[in-house]
């Protein structure tokens, strides 16, 4: 995934994706357009193409990774720069993922959706303090 | 948790806590002070119990949950009311825990925050469409 989008290089993820696949990373759409629900290989592999147009991996880190024997959940860091930007983006972003015969089948994406937002542009949204919530 | 912060019984929780526990909900902790790092059994049970006076949870449901020998990972949907209003808030949540002798020693939660911040303040923050960050 990494690869696919630094490199460009997609024949390798193509292979890994299931026809059906149930594709989401959740998150403001509006503002990201290549975030949210896809279905289906060719679906995932447009949104694929569309983040590395959009975003470059500087690094990652694993935090927390399990792996079962259909299933895999990790913890990554990754310090991201948008494409014609400098400035570095850093986003802990959680996934869980089911496999069928070795090719993705399923992806659930969370991401600390405010923090990304409030990085890219480059100030705080002014929120008020809700101690109860009112 | 479910039951700790619904019924205030907080002490079954807290004999599952280890002394040492490393505990964060990644999120706006301006806006949520209950979110955010705590270190320490006694720092993690007075946030338990920030939450219980905050939040009442209407109910919830394993979207996945993968389980190791001393790990757990989940991706759950929470339906939750903010004590004193009745607007449910839906929420889904990612939650990485690790265990030693049973107690939980690390828990790391990744929440769609900007989702749930426009959910509290009950309308859409407005946002430039960013097709390319720029």
């Amino acid at each position: 995934m990494h690869r696919a989008i630094n490199e460009r290089q997609f024949e390798d993820i193509e292979a890994a994706i299931d026809e059906d696949v149930d594709w989401a990373i959740f998150g403001p759409i509006d503002m990201f357009p290549f975030l949210g629900a896809r279905r289906g290989k060719d679906a995932v592999l447009d949104v694929i193409r569309q983040i590395a147009d959009n975003v470059r991996v500087r690094r990652f880190d694993r935090e927390t990774i399990m792996l079962g024997v259909d299933q895999a959940a990790s913890m990554l860091r990754f310090s991201l720069t948008a494409l014609g930007q400098s400035k570095p983006i850093s986003l802990r972003v959680a996934h869980f993922a089911q496999f069928k015969s070795g090719r993705l089948t399923s992806i659930r994406v969370v991401v600390d959706t405010f923090d990304l937002v409030e990085q890219v542009l480059g100030q705080p949204i002014h929120l008020p303090k809700m101690n109860s919530f009112a």
